[in-house]
């Protein structure tokens, strides 16, 4: 049996990319507002898919707040710059506490519930989540959202987009990539249509 | 010495509004999202007037939370409206865990830094946050927003309205009145600005 991704995750070697703590602080702040968002969506639409998204994310916190640590306390030489650096890890210690209450609201997932809230709980009715994957042979590879009218075709939002380990918050203007896995909202007949384009199973979008 | 406001919210009797069941989960919702924001706000600007909001609408989601709860007990028949009932219990309990963690994100404030972050931490450097209260003397009473041009007079925007107990998200269509309370992120000059207007320091906002 293959572990689910995020557990691999836990076993991985750090990689020290040469970030700075800026970019590190931004990402973490990005990353845990999508869990946020992510979890809640897993709880909403009853989907397990999402909820390991989540479980990955909330290791890669873990992780990018380690890195931060290291990265503060090779940066600090005066006492000065000690105080400075002790609010960059507040903030980065705020941004695992929300990835851990993420983590904890997928826990809540375990006991598969009957009745997805969803339907009942918000007016568009027809809105589901999806995580779908884009694959080698999709006529989607080298081409962007905006060229391939997604929006336009199907109805669905794209909320976040993965390339391997990085996050793309703003996905419009990045050229789809073999792999890139997509966190689309919309109806479930669009997302199904999208699904098969994104697998290369259909050729036209429309 | 007054007691902070989240203090007295804690022993003040649980009131049960005639509000549907959705109702409060999409409260509860929009209220933990919201504190997430307004938390990482209060550590990037070090500021405590936010950091009280955060936990005086920590209280405020306990109590929704009772209420619910007290509602989907009543509201259970049969066993499947108890099955359906208890998703709803699992999305108020993850609305509770991100709130808990908003209150613990502030609760690192309580060791005032010297350096506030978000100057070096955001290209938007002349940005901060301000809680203002509209007082009775101030020509903003009975006018709204877009009315008052706010946001091209001060540069600042309004990113939630509280009054009482209730948190507005979408701030823009309300008439303001006295005694409710804006959050403003903009300029300083700005808020400063806004800040004497809402007060009725000075009669005309340009």
């Amino acid at each position: 049996m293959k572990e689910p991704r995020w557990k691999e995750a836990e076993f991985e070697e750090i990689e020290y990319k040469p970030t700075s703590i800026k970019e590190l602080l931004v990402e973490m702040k990005n990353i845990s507002e999508l869990m946020v968002y992510l979890a809640y969506s897993a709880i909403l639409f009853n989907n397990s898919d999402i909820a390991e998204e989540v479980r990955y994310l909330e290791v890669h916190i873990e992780k990018l707040n380690y890195q931060m640590r290291i990265m503060a306390m090779l940066a600090a030489r005066t006492k000065e710059d000690a105080e400075k650096l002790s609010g960059i890890l507040q903030m980065a210690e705020a941004a695992k506490m929300i990835s851990g209450a993420a983590g904890d609201i997928v826990k809540l997932l375990s006991v598969k519930l009957k009745h997805p809230l969803l339907p009942r709980l918000l007016k568009e009715s027809d809105e589901m989540i999806r995580k779908m994957v884009v694959e080698g042979e999709s006529p989607a590879v080298g081409r962007s959202l905006p060229e391939l009218h997604v929006a336009s075709e199907t109805g669905v939002r794209i909320v976040a987009l993965r390339r391997g380990k990085r996050w793309m918050y703003n996905p419009k203007n990045i050229t789809l990539e073999k792999g890139d896995v997509a966190i689309g909202v919309g109806p479930e007949e669009g997302l199904e249509h999208l699904d098969k384009f994104l697998k290369g199973k259909i050729r036209v979008l429309e």
